[in-house]
This record gives structure tokens, C-alpha cells and sequence, in this order.
């Protein structure tokens, strides 16, 4: 069983977006990555709405199980912050409308799953990534990497696409699963079993 | 000619709605107004979804002109005002999506158009809301209040009523005015002052 995977790195400017394809044994193939990229100098309800546009074309063509989406944090700058949210409330209610789950991934998360360190910069993460989906180039720019590192990330995270949850302590980076990540992974396991 | 505003005081767990008609001679009709609440205990992205299908409700029963949302701000503490850019992207969006022109306008850009000025706490502006739209009864909560209240701003900021799109699409609200916007929002101050 193969758990298919849309990640997002929310932004403005940029929206990462990343689709991979895990399978029970954690071995994870991209399906299809881009950036989704808005002006500055259009007015932010076009802005929000080319977002809104592509993710649904995204989400219709790849019908992914699941959407992870990075968690916002406030250390960005204030005014970054907020473009930031706002893209990813586009985001998350485009999934919702769908009835796909949505989960949320911190960026030291990330960071940890793919590399094993909370701590890498984004250099290491696109290296990463590279190797587990064995591409023969990076992908570029950074910010469709960190979406593609959220996608397996999540799969990782959620036991790698298997009702296996023993899984998923195991391997770089994953962490035993919280009470409420059990939950949310049993959720997505009848989720996908619904359809 | 009448001008109907959408007013959307964003919020994850109260977002105010109200629409008034706006008449050229500046005379606002409240034609309704409410508050979509939802639960801290429900996940972000069934919250936003419930959001997401009540302002397409509220869009589609009123077709309003034009879409009058409040601008987020930075003073409130980071994990509010995440909430609040996510619930006010999902709504901004959904009004892009229909077409609608959208525009921002900062909490004392509201309390100066409304009560005469920007420091205004919110029971005064709940009363001039009050009084501006002729209502019997204060509308509650105060969310739907501040909701009917960025309504009338806008509609008064952009010359009350005269259905100029032109007007009305300020994008990043306020900062973009129109020479004849400006020459109004100069009229209006330098009345205030005369009181």
C-alpha cells in the first residue's frame, strides 16, 4: 500500500508544493514538485488567489491521502509571518474542502526526520531529499525541497505508509509517536481504508 | 446607486460578518449580519473549513460589491494572530475566487471613521454602529459589531457609495488610495476636527 503525500511549504512569494509516494518499507519516490510564485506587487487578494488556484489543480491532479503543511512560527518577521499564515489558511481550507487530512509538521521536524538533525540548514535537507528519492538533480529552489522533505516527513512520521505503527520508531529521525499522533495516524489509516 | 459591503472581522474562534448597504449620500442599511464561530477543541483545518463554507454562504446569499476585511496586526499575541491571518486569508481568498474586490483596513482606520476616532475602545464603536445604522438593539457579539463597522468604513473611505470599482479594489487597503478617496478621507478628518 502506497501512502501519497502533498507537502507544503507556505509562503507568498514562494509556495513550495511536493508530492511523494511511500511505500511499507519507507522507500519514498517523488511524484511531482513545483513552486508556486506571486508578486509583491499585486494586491494580496491575487495573491492569495493564484495560491488557492494552484493548490487546487495540485490537489485534483495528484488526489493525494494527505496534506502536510509546515507549521508557521513567528520568529520570521512580522510582516513574513503574516503572508505566511495567510497562505497557509488558503492552503489547509483547500485540502479541507476536499476532506483530505491535513497534518501539521514543525520545521526542526523536518529537519530531524530527513537529515536526523533538528538543527541542518536548508542546504542539507535539499541534499537529503535528493538521496531518499534518488534523484539524479537537486531539487530546486529550496523551498520545493523542504515541501518534498515535509511529504516524506509526514509519511515517516505517520509510519510510513503502513498500519504498522511499531514502524514507525524505528529508522532516522522518527520519534516514538505522542498519544495524539497515534490517534491522527489511526484517523488517516481508516481514512485511506474508506476509500 | 447602492453600494453593498461585506464586512469580515477575521477570527479562528469568532469571525464577525455583517453587510450594509451604503447609499451616495452615505446613509448605511444594515442588511445582516452574525458571527461564525468554532471550536479551539476542533483541528485547524476542519475550523477553517467551516470558515471557508460560511463566508461562500455569506458571498453568495449577498453578493456584496465589495469585500472589507480588517487588517491583520502583530500587537496581539503570535499564536491569536496566526489564527487570525489563516481565518483571513481563507476569506480573502474566497472572495478573489468570486471576483470580488477586496479591502483591507486597519482596526483604526474603522474606530476613527466610525466614532471620530482611532482610539476608540469597542463599546464606543459598537454604539455608533448602533446609531449610524438606526438599529433598536446594539448588535451582538461585538465581533458582528466591528464586522458592520469595517463595512460602513469602507464604503465612506471610498466615497460612500458610488459603486466605483476603481475605488473599492485598494488591494493592500488604504495605502492605495485614489486622489478622490484621499480628497475624501481629507474632508472627513478635516470635519472631525471641526466637531
Amino acid at each position: 500500500m502506497t501512502l501519497r503525500v502533498l507537502g507544503v511549504d507556505p509562503g507568498l512569494t514562494r509556495c513550495g508544493i511536493g508530492v511523494v509516494d511511500v511505500e511499507r518499507n519507507r522507500q519514498a519516490t517523488m511524484v511531482a514538485y513545483g513552486v508556486v510564485g506571486t508578486s509583491p506587487e499585486d494586491s494580496l487578494d491575487q495573491r492569495l488567489l493564484v495560491i488557492a488556484l494552484a493548490i487546487d489543480e495540485w490537489l485534483d491532479r495528484h488526489e493525494p491521502h494527505v496534506l502536510a503543511v509546515e507549521r508557521v512560527f513567528s520568529q520570521l518577521n512580522v510582516s513574513t509571518v503574516m503572508g505566511v499564515a495567510q497562505a497557509s489558511g488558503v492552503v489547509i481550507a483547500a485540502a479541507a474542502r476536499r476532506g483530505i487530512p491535513v497534518a501539521l509538521h514543525t520545521p526542526s521536524e523536518v529537519k530531524a526526520a530527513v537529515t536526523g538533525s533538528g538543527s541542518s540548514n536548508k542546504d542539507a535537507v535539499t541534499k537529503l531529499v535528493t538521496k531518499i528519492l534518488r534523484l539524479d538533480t537537486p531539487p530546486r529552489p529550496a523551498d520545493a525541497a523542504d515541501a518534498l522533505a515535509l511529504a516524506i516527513t509526514h509519511a515517516w512520521r505517520s509510519g510510513s505508509g503502513t498500519a504498522n505503527k511499531g514502524a514507525a520508531t524505528t529508522g532516522p529521525g522518527s520519534s516514538s509517536l505522542t498519544p495524539a499522533q497515534r490517534a491522527w495516524a489511526e484517523a488517516e489509516a481508516k481514512a485511506r481504508r474508506a476509500r
